[in-house]
Protein backbone atom coordinates (compact mmCIF):
# COMPACT_ATOMS: atom_id res chain seq x y z
CA UNK A 1 0.00 0.00 0.00
CA UNK A 2 1.21 3.39 -1.08
CA UNK A 3 -1.57 5.40 0.89
CA UNK A 4 -0.41 7.07 4.45
CA UNK A 5 -1.06 5.23 7.31
CA UNK A 6 -3.31 6.34 9.99
CA UNK A 7 -0.48 6.87 12.39
CA UNK A 8 1.54 8.82 9.73
CA UNK A 9 -0.93 11.99 10.24
CA UNK A 10 -0.35 11.89 14.20
CA UNK A 11 1.22 15.01 15.33
CA UNK A 12 5.28 14.71 15.85
CA UNK A 13 4.52 14.97 19.73
CA UNK A 14 1.55 11.94 19.65
CA UNK A 15 3.87 10.06 17.73
CA UNK A 16 5.98 8.21 19.77
CA UNK A 17 4.07 5.03 20.79
CA UNK A 18 5.33 2.08 21.49
CA UNK A 19 2.77 0.07 19.31
CA UNK A 20 2.48 2.13 16.35
CA UNK A 21 4.61 5.37 16.68
CA UNK A 22 6.82 6.39 13.59
CA UNK A 23 9.24 8.02 15.83
CA UNK A 24 9.61 5.36 18.51
CA UNK A 25 12.89 3.75 17.21
CA UNK A 26 12.50 0.39 19.04
CA UNK A 27 8.56 0.28 18.98
CA UNK A 28 6.27 -1.83 16.68
CA UNK A 29 5.64 1.00 14.14
CA UNK A 30 2.17 -0.61 13.30
CA UNK A 31 0.17 1.04 10.29
CA UNK A 32 -3.31 1.43 9.82
CA UNK A 33 -5.55 1.79 6.68
CA UNK A 34 -9.27 2.11 5.40
CA UNK A 35 -10.17 -0.93 3.65
CA UNK A 36 -13.78 -0.03 2.32
CA UNK A 37 -15.01 0.78 5.76
CA UNK A 38 -12.70 -1.39 7.68
CA UNK A 39 -9.64 -0.59 8.68
CA UNK A 40 -6.78 -3.27 8.27
CA UNK A 41 -3.01 -3.01 9.50
CA UNK A 42 -0.57 -6.06 8.91
CA UNK A 43 2.15 -7.10 11.23
CA UNK A 44 4.60 -9.70 11.57
CA UNK A 45 5.67 -10.23 15.28
CA UNK A 46 9.44 -11.26 15.48
CA UNK A 47 11.00 -13.97 16.28
CA UNK A 48 10.75 -13.17 20.44
CA UNK A 49 7.56 -12.45 20.84
CA UNK A 50 6.04 -15.81 21.98
CA UNK A 51 4.06 -17.21 24.40
CA UNK A 52 5.90 -20.57 23.91
CA UNK A 53 7.86 -21.15 20.91
CA UNK A 54 6.04 -21.58 17.88
CA UNK A 55 3.05 -19.11 19.41
CA UNK A 56 2.70 -15.29 18.75
CA UNK A 57 2.77 -13.84 22.53
CA UNK A 58 -0.71 -12.18 23.83
CA UNK A 59 0.21 -9.53 25.42
CA UNK A 60 1.27 -8.62 21.71
CA UNK A 61 -1.91 -9.10 20.06
CA UNK A 62 -3.79 -7.41 22.66
CA UNK A 63 -0.57 -4.52 22.04
CA UNK A 64 -1.92 -4.28 17.95
CA UNK A 65 -5.64 -4.24 18.57
CA UNK A 66 -4.94 -1.26 21.05
CA UNK A 67 -3.30 0.75 18.34
CA UNK A 68 -5.14 -0.22 15.49
CA UNK A 69 -8.22 0.69 17.20
CA UNK A 70 -6.55 3.71 18.57
CA UNK A 71 -5.82 5.01 14.78
CA UNK A 72 -9.21 3.61 13.43
CA UNK A 73 -11.32 5.92 15.94
CA UNK A 74 -9.15 8.80 15.28
CA UNK A 75 -9.33 7.99 11.31
CA UNK A 76 -12.95 7.61 11.96
CA UNK A 77 -13.45 10.86 13.50
CA UNK A 78 -11.97 13.13 10.90
CA UNK A 79 -14.00 11.35 8.77
CA UNK A 80 -17.36 12.35 10.81
CA UNK A 81 -16.24 15.72 10.51
CA UNK A 82 -15.69 15.79 6.62
CA UNK A 83 -12.27 16.45 7.02
CA UNK A 84 -9.11 15.12 6.19
CA UNK A 85 -6.64 13.39 8.34
CA UNK A 86 -3.65 15.38 9.21
CA UNK A 87 -5.94 19.23 9.03
CA UNK A 88 -5.81 21.04 12.22
CA UNK A 89 -7.12 20.43 14.62
CA UNK A 90 -5.54 17.30 15.03
CA UNK A 91 -7.54 14.19 16.93
CA UNK A 92 -6.13 11.53 18.78
CA UNK A 93 -7.31 8.92 21.34
CA UNK A 94 -5.87 7.28 24.15
CA UNK A 95 -7.86 3.61 25.14
CA UNK A 96 -10.10 3.79 28.15
CA UNK A 97 -10.71 -0.24 28.07
CA UNK A 98 -9.16 -3.28 26.07
CA UNK A 99 -11.03 -6.21 25.81
CA UNK A 100 -9.42 -9.47 24.48
CA UNK A 101 -10.74 -12.94 23.66
CA UNK A 102 -8.45 -15.31 22.67
CA UNK A 103 -9.80 -17.82 20.24
CA UNK A 104 -6.74 -20.14 19.13
CA UNK A 105 -3.09 -19.88 19.11
CA UNK A 106 -1.71 -17.57 16.58
CA UNK A 107 1.38 -19.03 14.72
CA UNK A 108 4.83 -17.56 14.89
CA UNK A 109 6.34 -16.69 11.44
CA UNK A 110 2.72 -14.95 9.09
CA UNK A 111 1.56 -11.73 9.32
CA UNK A 112 -0.99 -11.31 11.17
CA UNK A 113 -3.78 -9.39 10.24
CA UNK A 114 -5.93 -6.88 12.22
CA UNK A 115 -9.57 -5.70 10.88
CA UNK A 116 -11.30 -2.87 12.73
CA UNK A 117 -14.51 -1.72 12.60
CA UNK A 118 -16.69 1.18 14.63
CA UNK A 119 -19.28 -0.05 16.64
CA UNK A 120 -19.85 3.32 17.94
CA UNK A 121 -19.47 7.55 17.71
CA UNK A 122 -21.12 9.34 20.61
CA UNK A 123 -19.46 12.10 21.62
CA UNK A 124 -15.60 11.91 22.83
CA UNK A 125 -16.18 7.63 22.91
CA UNK A 126 -15.81 5.48 20.20
CA UNK A 127 -15.92 2.04 20.64
CA UNK A 128 -13.91 -0.21 17.64
CA UNK A 129 -14.60 -4.16 17.60
CA UNK A 130 -11.63 -5.82 15.96
CA UNK A 131 -10.22 -9.04 14.98
CA UNK A 132 -6.48 -10.74 14.32
CA UNK A 133 -6.19 -13.42 12.01
CA UNK A 134 -3.07 -15.32 10.65
CA UNK A 135 -3.63 -17.12 7.74
CA UNK A 136 -7.49 -16.19 7.03
CA UNK A 137 -8.07 -17.84 10.60
CA UNK A 138 -9.35 -15.66 13.21
CA UNK A 139 -7.21 -16.26 16.57
CA UNK A 140 -8.22 -13.38 18.54
CA UNK A 141 -11.32 -10.92 19.22
CA UNK A 142 -11.07 -7.89 20.57
CA UNK A 143 -13.28 -4.56 21.91
CA UNK A 144 -11.79 -1.25 22.73
CA UNK A 145 -13.12 2.06 24.17
CA UNK A 146 -11.49 4.89 23.24
CA UNK A 147 -11.78 8.49 23.92
CA UNK A 148 -10.53 11.73 22.64
CA UNK A 149 -7.02 12.74 24.24
CA UNK A 150 -7.76 15.22 27.34
CA UNK A 151 -6.82 18.96 26.14
CA UNK A 152 -4.43 18.84 28.42
CA UNK A 153 -2.11 16.03 26.84
CA UNK A 154 -2.70 17.49 23.23
CA UNK A 155 0.62 19.54 22.14
CA UNK A 156 0.12 23.36 23.09
CA UNK A 157 1.87 24.51 20.24
CA UNK A 158 1.69 24.08 16.41
CA UNK B 1 12.85 -10.85 47.18
CA UNK B 2 14.99 -13.46 46.95
CA UNK B 3 12.46 -15.75 47.15
CA UNK B 4 11.65 -17.81 43.38
CA UNK B 5 9.22 -16.25 40.96
CA UNK B 6 6.39 -18.01 40.14
CA UNK B 7 7.90 -18.01 36.87
CA UNK B 8 10.93 -19.34 37.73
CA UNK B 9 9.20 -22.81 38.30
CA UNK B 10 7.96 -22.92 34.66
CA UNK B 11 9.50 -26.18 32.81
CA UNK B 12 11.91 -24.24 30.32
CA UNK B 13 9.87 -25.79 27.29
CA UNK B 14 7.20 -23.35 28.68
CA UNK B 15 9.57 -20.62 29.49
CA UNK B 16 10.07 -18.45 26.69
CA UNK B 17 7.59 -16.07 26.89
CA UNK B 18 8.05 -12.47 25.75
CA UNK B 19 6.31 -11.39 29.23
CA UNK B 20 7.66 -13.06 31.36
CA UNK B 21 10.38 -15.69 29.86
CA UNK B 22 13.35 -16.41 32.15
CA UNK B 23 14.72 -18.04 28.74
CA UNK B 24 13.69 -15.00 26.62
CA UNK B 25 16.51 -12.83 26.25
CA UNK B 26 14.41 -9.86 24.57
CA UNK B 27 11.63 -10.09 26.73
CA UNK B 28 10.29 -8.39 29.84
CA UNK B 29 11.23 -11.41 32.28
CA UNK B 30 8.30 -10.05 34.69
CA UNK B 31 8.73 -11.78 38.06
CA UNK B 32 5.39 -12.76 40.31
CA UNK B 33 5.31 -13.68 43.69
CA UNK B 34 3.01 -14.37 46.56
CA UNK B 35 2.50 -11.85 49.21
CA UNK B 36 0.02 -13.11 52.06
CA UNK B 37 -3.21 -13.98 49.32
CA UNK B 38 -2.52 -12.03 47.07
CA UNK B 39 0.56 -11.80 44.17
CA UNK B 40 2.72 -9.19 43.38
CA UNK B 41 5.03 -8.66 40.60
CA UNK B 42 7.20 -5.09 39.98
CA UNK B 43 8.34 -3.82 36.67
CA UNK B 44 10.15 -0.51 35.75
CA UNK B 45 9.14 0.21 32.35
CA UNK B 46 11.63 0.88 29.32
CA UNK B 47 12.31 4.32 28.22
CA UNK B 48 10.58 3.28 25.19
CA UNK B 49 7.60 1.87 26.43
CA UNK B 50 5.86 4.75 26.15
CA UNK B 51 2.06 5.91 24.81
CA UNK B 52 3.32 9.23 24.61
CA UNK B 53 6.41 10.67 26.11
CA UNK B 54 6.62 10.74 30.16
CA UNK B 55 3.07 7.94 29.87
CA UNK B 56 3.22 4.26 29.81
CA UNK B 57 1.82 2.31 26.69
CA UNK B 58 -1.07 1.08 27.67
CA UNK B 59 -0.44 -2.34 25.78
CA UNK B 60 2.90 -2.90 28.27
CA UNK B 61 0.00 -2.57 30.87
CA UNK B 62 -2.33 -5.12 29.32
CA UNK B 63 0.75 -7.38 29.15
CA UNK B 64 2.21 -7.81 32.43
CA UNK B 65 -1.46 -7.75 33.77
CA UNK B 66 -1.79 -10.61 31.79
CA UNK B 67 1.62 -12.27 32.70
CA UNK B 68 1.02 -11.70 36.07
CA UNK B 69 -2.17 -13.15 35.91
CA UNK B 70 -0.84 -16.73 34.24
CA UNK B 71 1.49 -17.01 36.53
CA UNK B 72 -1.12 -16.16 39.90
CA UNK B 73 -3.35 -19.21 38.37
CA UNK B 74 -0.42 -21.21 37.83
CA UNK B 75 0.65 -20.66 41.99
CA UNK B 76 -2.70 -21.01 43.34
CA UNK B 77 -3.57 -24.07 41.17
CA UNK B 78 -0.58 -25.95 42.80
CA UNK B 79 -1.83 -24.30 46.11
CA UNK B 80 -5.16 -25.92 45.65
CA UNK B 81 -3.90 -29.07 44.84
CA UNK B 82 -1.49 -28.77 48.22
CA UNK B 83 1.60 -29.07 46.26
CA UNK B 84 4.88 -27.19 45.53
CA UNK B 85 5.42 -25.20 42.80
CA UNK B 86 7.60 -26.64 40.73
CA UNK B 87 6.69 -30.33 41.55
CA UNK B 88 5.52 -32.97 38.66
CA UNK B 89 3.17 -32.79 36.73
CA UNK B 90 3.64 -28.69 35.32
CA UNK B 91 0.55 -26.25 35.90
CA UNK B 92 0.86 -24.03 32.82
CA UNK B 93 -2.23 -20.94 32.25
CA UNK B 94 -2.77 -19.89 28.68
CA UNK B 95 -5.00 -16.43 28.97
CA UNK B 96 -8.48 -17.40 27.30
CA UNK B 97 -9.92 -13.72 27.60
CA UNK B 98 -8.22 -10.28 29.23
CA UNK B 99 -9.96 -7.47 30.24
CA UNK B 100 -8.43 -4.05 31.00
CA UNK B 101 -9.63 -0.56 31.87
CA UNK B 102 -7.19 1.94 32.02
CA UNK B 103 -8.21 4.32 35.06
CA UNK B 104 -5.07 7.43 34.77
CA UNK B 105 -1.73 7.93 32.97
CA UNK B 106 0.65 5.59 34.14
CA UNK B 107 3.85 7.94 34.51
CA UNK B 108 7.20 6.56 33.38
CA UNK B 109 10.47 6.42 35.30
CA UNK B 110 8.44 5.20 38.41
CA UNK B 111 8.08 0.98 39.32
CA UNK B 112 4.84 -0.10 37.99
CA UNK B 113 3.30 -2.45 41.06
CA UNK B 114 0.71 -5.22 39.71
CA UNK B 115 -1.06 -6.84 41.99
CA UNK B 116 -3.41 -10.14 41.69
CA UNK B 117 -6.29 -11.86 43.56
CA UNK B 118 -7.61 -15.00 42.58
CA UNK B 119 -11.50 -14.39 41.83
CA UNK B 120 -12.28 -18.07 41.16
CA UNK B 121 -10.55 -21.44 40.42
CA UNK B 122 -12.99 -23.98 38.81
CA UNK B 123 -12.19 -26.87 36.87
CA UNK B 124 -9.32 -25.60 34.12
CA UNK B 125 -10.36 -22.26 34.33
CA UNK B 126 -9.04 -19.12 36.48
CA UNK B 127 -10.12 -15.99 36.93
CA UNK B 128 -7.87 -13.58 38.16
CA UNK B 129 -8.55 -9.90 38.99
CA UNK B 130 -5.32 -7.38 38.96
CA UNK B 131 -4.47 -3.69 39.64
CA UNK B 132 -1.36 -2.05 37.94
CA UNK B 133 -0.17 0.76 40.38
CA UNK B 134 2.45 3.40 40.13
CA UNK B 135 3.58 5.19 43.15
CA UNK B 136 0.52 3.60 45.01
CA UNK B 137 -2.28 5.23 42.93
CA UNK B 138 -4.19 2.57 40.74
CA UNK B 139 -3.41 3.08 36.61
CA UNK B 140 -5.34 0.53 35.49
CA UNK B 141 -7.50 -2.67 36.68
CA UNK B 142 -7.73 -6.05 35.15
CA UNK B 143 -9.70 -9.08 34.79
CA UNK B 144 -8.49 -12.25 32.92
CA UNK B 145 -10.06 -15.80 32.27
CA UNK B 146 -6.65 -18.08 31.73
CA UNK B 147 -7.03 -21.68 31.45
CA UNK B 148 -5.01 -24.81 31.82
CA UNK B 149 -2.81 -25.12 29.15
CA UNK B 150 -4.19 -28.29 26.58
CA UNK B 151 -2.07 -31.12 27.21
CA UNK B 152 -1.06 -31.07 23.15
CA UNK B 153 0.89 -27.91 24.46
CA UNK B 154 2.30 -29.43 27.55
CA UNK B 155 6.52 -30.63 26.78
CA UNK B 156 5.60 -34.39 26.02
CA UNK B 157 9.29 -35.72 27.81
CA UNK B 158 10.48 -34.70 31.35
Amino acid sequence: MNQKAFQDYYPDELNHCYGCGRLNEQGLKLKSYWDGEETVAVFTPRPYHIAIPGVVYGGLIASIIDCHSTGTAAAAAYQAEGREMGTEPPVRFVTASLHVEYIRPAPLGVPLEVRGKIKEIKGRKVVVSATVSAGGEICAKGEVVVVKMPEQMMPKER
